[in-house]
């Protein structure tokens, strides 16, 4: 096993420098600490945890609670939390609200309960829809401090880190304008309300800031018809030569789809769509995507939320919101 | 809130009925008992669970720990393990091992310290290559009873669930050798180690029974060049009617790459592949796929254990090994 001390003999820094990198202080230049933090991940550097939380009277641990285990991006941001908090020698334990309220307030309250320091959660459907923040600023109340990401709930006093949403359909329709495309569909399942909203107005924005056309959008409400429906849509609207696509599935359906029809893609038209690496390759051509990084959201919580919980005592720190932008990685499906 | 004198009185039957049957009472038939928890899920029943876990001095609350959060399976299985557990009474916390032995070790001891009372669980790859069990059987000698599923420690005496692997793909080069297909291709990521070879023995088994051919097996490393090494295989074995594909991507892939190169599906070459319903919409035609029922993995394991932890004082359960059988749902990738 690596120590701080070999691993500051490597890089040539003091041992204070990878400690105060490990645990993001701010004393501590970018570069020092990504180097630092690619060593340590390297050599799969661990903090001797039974030392640090005796010393701590800490239990050195995060409570996550996702709304659905089933969504791989939520999946995705587990994984980056999970990486971030093991380098910095934090335990997971994880809760699954399921969507619900109730269960989303049952799991704040049983690792509440002496079990964790603190909690990275993404809010429930059920909990946005009724509005309701008590039971987040009870649990703040009782000194467990709350970081939230993707869903978050405004009217909370906490960190929070998120998505650009409007701005990742805005710039992808943008992208198929500048290809000169004339007739652009937007493609959404209305499954994630406010996330969907966000994206659907960020396509609009584009659409009537370049264009005198009507914003065309296709809203599928099952996932199991959504090729059919795309079929149809496309057979029916023949002059259709772009898609902005919400879901991941949507996009790697109107490739397949509009293939099979005969045209070609992206010379008959072009197609962006959200999505993973992994899913990129399930149509030909592959998926131009817009990635959301979630890794990356996922961390950029961890390291929130160990910040807080490593304040000197006395010391404060205001909440903060934090953007990660997404990314258009252009594949085959566009010019 | 619906009670169990409610539900009792809808379908006509005692509270005591009722109650067994949400416990998984031997006592009770299997019909009822289907009856019964169908209601009690419409209904969203809920015990008392304050009251229940004062009564009995338990946490109602179950430890599962799993290998891999960006594997869909594995997140299948825990839904469904949530699913029966909610049902029931229990809460789940979940902790990811990340396919590391001491991080396998680390979440049995954080949650084993009155946090749970028992634990479900898929063991590490680290853990497998290792033979490593010691942590497991301590566990259950420290009265915290383990069910583990799909990716089991023979050597352990414990309550298991797994898949029947073999069988699937046995099935599966069957169905393909009926269809008249002459020569039959297995397509595999080595990433999974023991399910692997299972479903690789399966193949080869069916192929060597039925015909005088060589089993032909395309192994690809990474997944992020599969799409290239089926097309110049497929290119190279223009005989190639049959593909056998051991996870859900490479089978999307070979259609998707089959008609890329101008070869008709069914017709010219059939495929049949592991896979969710989702993903058999990312292909046209739909990819005719093996079904592992995931959810069902999930509430067996979480039942077994509910009934081993409400053992009466002094009974005794022998542990059981119980089979999910696979489906091979038909859809429009063979004939």
């Amino acid at each position: 096993m690596v120590t701080l001390k070999q691993l500051a003999k490597e890089l040539n820094v003091s041992i204070s420098t990878v400690s105060k990198a490990l645990n993001n202080s701010e004393e501590i230049g970018k570069d020092t600490a990504k180097r630092v933090k690619e060593l340590a991940h390297l050599y799969n550097y661990k903090p001797n945890k039974v030392a640090l939380s005796l010393k701590q009277n800490k239990t050195k641990t995060i409570g996550v609670i996702i709304p659905n285990i089933l969504n791989y991006f939520l999946a995705k941001v587990l994984f980056g939390i999970e990486r971030e908090a093991t380098l910095q020698g934090y335990n997971i334990i994880t809760c699954v609200s399921n969507e619900s309220l109730e269960k989303e307030k049952e799991s704040l309250q049983l690792l509440a309960n002496g079990s964790v320091d603190g909690f990275i959660l993404s809010v429930a459907k059920e909990t946005q829809m009724k509005r309701e923040t008590e039971h987040f600023n009870k649990t703040i109340r009782n000194g467990l401090p709350i970081v939230m990401f993707d869903r978050v709930a405004h009217d909370v006093m906490c960190d929070k880190v998120i998505v650009d949403d409007f701005e990742s359909t805005y710039n992808a329709t943008k992208r198929l304008l500048a290809e000169k495309r004339k007739h652009i569909v937007f493609i959404t399942t209305v499954d994630n309300v406010s996330v969907g909203k966000l994206r659907e107005r960020g396509y609009n924005k584009a659409i009537s800031e370049t264009t005198t056309h009507t914003p065309l959008v296709l809203k599928i409400n099952t996932r199991n018809n959504t090729s059919k429906k795309v079929k149809s849509f496309l057979m029916k609207h023949k002059t259709i030569d772009g898609v902005v696509a919400a879901d991941s599935a949507s996009g790697i359906i109107s490739i397949n789809t509009a293939v099979n029809i005969g045209l070609k893609v992206p010379e008959d038209i072009s197609v962006i769509g959200f999505g993973s690496k992994s899913v990129s390759y399930h149509s030909i051509p592959q998926l131009t995507t817009i990635r959301q990084h979630a890794k990356k959201i996922g961390s950029a919580a961890a390291q929130q939320l160990i910040k807080r919980l490593e304040l000197k005592k006395g010391a404060s720190l205001e909440t903060s919101t934090k953007i990660i932008k997404t990314s258009l990685i252009k594949s085959k499906s566009t010019l």
